[in-house]
Order: C-alpha cells, then sequence, then structure tokens
C-alpha cells in the first residue's frame, strides 16, 4: 500500500493501534464490547492487506457515526424467523458488528438444519466483505454473502449509474484457514481507481468508459465519465441488478435504487448463507477434495514464467505474517487523525 | 439463429417436435413419463430461444444414450438427508431429470423450512441451466443453481485450461413470470464462439486470447489457442473454482479436475438453492419491491438512442409467444437426422 513515497505511512504494532482504536470508538458511544469487536475488524482488514477498508477506513467510519448514520449503540436484531432462514434488522448500526452477528446466526442455523440464511435491512456497509467469509469458514461452515451498495455503475448499454457494484463473496475452509473470494461486479473499484490515478499507472485491463464511450485504461478518464465497467460486461451487470433483488426482497429493506435517493450509502441489505460441511454425509474427504482441486489449479502453466497461479485469498496469509512481523500499514496522515480523536 | 441462410432451418410447431422426441426418446429406453419430460425441457428450451440447448442438441443427446454415458431408466435418488439439505445421487441418468428432480426437492425443503439446498452427484450435462430457474421462479421460489463442467477455461495468468465454465443461475419470480440470469464464467461459450466464426462475425468484446496471447475479438483464434476469457479476468477465474469447489465437496461427487480425465463430460457436480418467499414475513410487498427496482432500471439512459436496457431473460417471453405462433426453430439437417431415429 502506498499513494506516493514510503514516508506517507507508518508500520504500527497491532497493540497500539487497536488501544487507540478502542478507545475512540468507546468515546464516540460503543460498548466496550462493540469496540473490540469493531477495532479487531478494522485491524484484521489491514493485517490481511485489504487496506482500504481496515485501519485507513477508521476516521470516515466515525465521521458516519458522528452524522448520526452508524447509531453506535444498537444491535441487530430479528425480525422473522421459520425454519433455516431468518431476517434481521440492522438499525442503522456499525456495519461490522452487524455483519458479523448475521453471519455468525446463519452459522447457528446451518449446525442445526445443514444450510442457514440470515438476510439483514438497514445495515451499514461491512466495510470487507472477506471478514465474513473467513469467519465462517475457518469455523468449518461454506460462506455465500453479499451486500448492495449506493448505485455506482451502469446497466449494460446504458450511462447512467443505476446498478451498485454489489460485493459477493464465497467461502470455504481449507486447513485451517479458508479460500476466500471477494468480489465486487465491477472490474474495479473507484478505490483501486484513485490508488491507480495517484501512482500515475495505467490500469492492466480495461476499468470502464472514457467521456467518449470507449473503453478505457485510464484511471481519470473512467472517475470522470462515472461508467465503471462490469464484470464480463452484461453478465456482471445482471448478476449485479439479481443481487440487489434478492438483497432487497429477502430482508425485505431497501433497494441499489432506494439507498441512492439521498446520496449517502446508509441502511443497506445484505444476505448471508451458511452450510455445515459437518453436516454432509461422509462420502469422501471435503479436505482431500479441496486440496486435489487447490492442487491441480496450481499446476496451471502460467503464461510468464515467472508468474505463480494463486486462488482466492491465497496471498493473504503470508500477509497477515508478515504484517504481524513488521507491524500495520496505516497512512501517517490518518494514524495522525486517529490520535487528535 | 442461423448459421449461414434461412434454407438452414425449418420452423415446425411444438406438437409435431413433441410426438417425435417422445416417440425417439421411448425407443433409446426411457419411460414414458421420463421421456415426455426431457422432450418438454429439449423443445421449452428452443421455445424460449436458446436453440443450443434445445432441440438442436437433441442427436448429441442420443448420441450419448447410446454410448451409455446417459442411463435413460435410472433415477437420481438421495443419498444423504440432514434438515433442510439433501446430497443426491444422479447416477448418470439424464441431466434434464436429474436436475428438474433435485429442483422440485429443494422447492420442497423450502416450502418446509425456508430455505432447501439440493446437491446432485454423478449427473449429466443439465442442458440449459435457466430451465430450472424459471422452473423454480414461476413457482414462487428464489433460485441459486449451478453446475459444474469439464475443464475448458484456463486459471487467470494461465495457458492450459483447468477451469470449467461451470453456469450460475439465479432467478426471482416477475408477476408470473421470472426474471432468470443464466451465465458461464467464460464471456463466451464454445457454441458461440462457433456461431460467429460461422458468421464470419468479430465478437462484441473481446472473448479470449490469440496464439500470441494478445485479447481477441476474433472467434476462430480464440479456438485454436483455447484460451477463453473468463468474465471480469482475474474475478471469473476465480468464482469458477469456488463453484468448482462447492458443487464438488456438496455433493461428495466429481470435480472439474476430475471430469475432465477421460475428456468426456460426464458424472457432474450441480448444487440447486431454493428460497420461499411465501416463507418471509410480510414487511412490504415483494413484487412491488422488484417491480420498482426493474421499472428504475428499465429508465437507465441507453448509450444509443436506439437500444433499450434489458433484464436477463426479459425478451425470452416475446421469444416463446413468436415461437409458439411461428413454430420452433430447427435446424433443417438435425430434422432430418431425428425423423430417421
Amino acid at each position: 500500500m502506498s499513494t506516493a513515497n514510503n514516508t506517507d505511512f507508518l508500520r504500527l504494532p497491532v497493540t497500539e493501534i487497536e488501544s487507540k482504536l478502542i478507545q475512540v470508538l468507546i468515546k464516540h458511544g460503543f460498548s466496550n464490547n462493540k469496540a473490540k469487536t469493531c477495532a479487531e475488524i478494522f485491524i484484521g482488514n489491514s493485517l490481511d492487506g485489504v487496506y482500504s477498508h481496515g485501519v485507513n477506513r477508521f476516521v470516515k467510519f466515525i465521521g458516519l457515526v458522528k452524522d448520526g448514520l452508524i447509531q453506535p449503540k444498537v444491535d441487530a436484531i430479528c425480525k422473522h424467523s421459520v425454519g433455516s432462514i431468518e431476517q434481521w434488522d440492522g438499525q442503522s448500526g456499525p456495519g461490522p458488528t452487524n455483519a458479523l452477528a448475521a453471519t455468525d446466526r446463519a452459522m447457528e442455523l446451518a449446525a442445526k438444519n445443514g444450510i442457514g440464511c440470515v438476510s439483514l435491512a438497514n445495515t451499514n456497509h461491512w466495510m470487507r466483505g472477506g471478514t465474513y467469509g473467513w469467519r465462517a469458514a475457518k469455523a468449518g461452515f461454506v460462506f455465500i454473502g453479499w451486500s448492495n451498495t449506493i448505485a455506482n455503475m451502469p446497466a449494460w448499454g446504458a450511462v447512467d449509474s443505476r446498478l451498485g457494484n454489489n460485493p459477493l463473496v464465497i467461502a470455504v475452509p481449507n486447513k485451517g484457514e479458508a479460500i476466500v473470494l471477494d468480489m465486487a461486479m465491477s472490474q474495479y473499484s473507484y478505490g483501486a481507481l484513485e490508488v491507480a490515478q495517484l501512482k500515475n499507472e495505467k490500469l492492466s485491463v480495461p476499468g470502464g468508459y472514457d467521456e467518449h464511450g470507449t473503453l478505457s485504461h485510464d484511471p481519470a478518464a473512467i472517475k470522470k465519465s462515472t461508467r465503471a465497467l462490469p464484470i464480463g460486461y452484461w453478465k456482471g451487470a445482471g448478476l449485479s441488478l439479481l443481487l440487489d433483488i434478492l438483497a432487497t426482497i429477502l430482508s425485505g429493506g431497501l433497494s441499489v435504487l432506494e439507498i441512492s435517493k439521498d446520496g449517502i450509502e446508509a441502511k443497506l441489505s445484505q444476505v448471508f448463507i451458511a452450510i455445515d460441511i459437518n453436516k454432509l454425509g461422509n462420502f469422501k474427504s471435503i479436505a482431500s477434495a479441496i486440496d486435489q482441486i487447490i492442487e491441480d489449479y496450481k499446476q496451471s502453466v502460467p503464461e510468464k514464467e515467472e508468474k505463480s497461479i494463486r486462488y482466492p485469498g491465497e496471498n493473504i496469509m503470508k500477509i497477515r505474517k508478515d504484517n504481524l512481523a513488521q507491524g500495520i500499514t496505516v497512512y501517517k496522515s490518518t494514524w495522525e487523525e486517529i490520535q487528535k480523536m
């Protein structure tokens, strides 16, 4: 992570960041428990190298608490429960604690019935969707979850944004760790466009259209046109639409359209599905089946000799280890702001 | 549908095709009931304009029956059942009847527990995944389903195919009809590349790499390199991998790797998840919520004035109506072959 040069960021030990974040959260109305959970999630995201949704995002998060968009004191509550599905209301509470509660509840339902589905209305940004995939998969569950967002991507063939980039997370257990796919429906997030622009870099594949309607590798041109490209063109646009419809109807919450009316990303709708692999029939070893698939995948012949073929989330364990040893990377300016909070 | 000119295909009434297909299926060992169900699925796919997986595919299907890869007499059986999940063995029976049984069973489980998940090992090609999405959504269920396939797509950054294009289907009810996303993980199927090549057309977006490793719009070049492009580059490759892992471990069946060993696409693994929307809490009208989303989506400003913005499956009702009135489009050569069966 860097936007300019090395003097722009610090590497700080987990304990130092954690105690500071907890202190700030408590000061802004969080209970001790909730402050600890939230701090752990922000730090976990930074530890795993997802800096955009880790400690660097903390100042913005506290800003939303100050603005009253995130209610620090509330918990998500169950509004409707039948069999293996439950519908929860996030009551505008913190996105990370709401999403964690929904994930844990989906696992409880799955432990009972094989599969559990918890939908969550009126919640806030969950930060990094992968957090919940890792959580469930490390506990022995298959996880499928997604969120809607504010409108930030046009339908296929359109110029105005009416779709969210609605991140989708799929995770499976893997040797005590996990294989975690965490992908938004746009080829690049606006955060990634921002970083590329600051580094004065072109995108490796087209990320959207410029103002003339031409596919572009230029992050600045795409930010200007606001025409981010859905993955797979018409396919990702269709998938985004369906994920929004599902999140909306399953939770009874707001759609991308409704969320976008005020221009502020709040009151999101999310879905959390867990499947307990211990409830499956004992036909063959699940661990060996996954091993075999990954081993074959890793034997792929790379186009460029020096490149290894990685599975989703593969790098994270190495990054985490490095960050634990060397300290978490935080923008210097962000850390200075947090210090003053 | 056309590969060359209009003299290459016929338009035949449903009843004429149906009685012939049923007759051929019975002759090849299908029971009356199973023959009727299979014929309906092939015809339904052609009616809906998915000609590649409709009547035009029937000759190939019967070929697999003759080769013993599809066992016409067997039914899928439940091997393991706990709460809302079941694992079935397709016993190498016909892909369409196996998939239909799994869909119907997922709906039964969902009607009881809100959500139901049926996985299916050792099955055959389901033809068009959308069939099962339409089936469930028209009955009032949300549907999420996918299949693995033979390896036909490289991992991201690789040149050899170790991933399937693993079609994913998501469907929701919509005014007695449905919104159905039915998408493979490659930007184009090999069938679509074939059709474009026969028409001497370039692809509208890059569909893969040529032999020099350059992104290409040329279907022939991609067929030659066998480097089809995953949707969203690294994202679709990751999604394909996860869908295969999930299908394999949830069903206890074969992975893309294992399926591909003999070079014949058989013994596939599939997953069928249904959610009964009637079991959801009565917070707001689901029909109006979907209406509102679609209405807004349709108001997208098109890049080209004459183009309307369509949702997944929108065109199908019109195509179906036209085909019912004008007759189903079938290759003349295919129909001649079927006549002789």
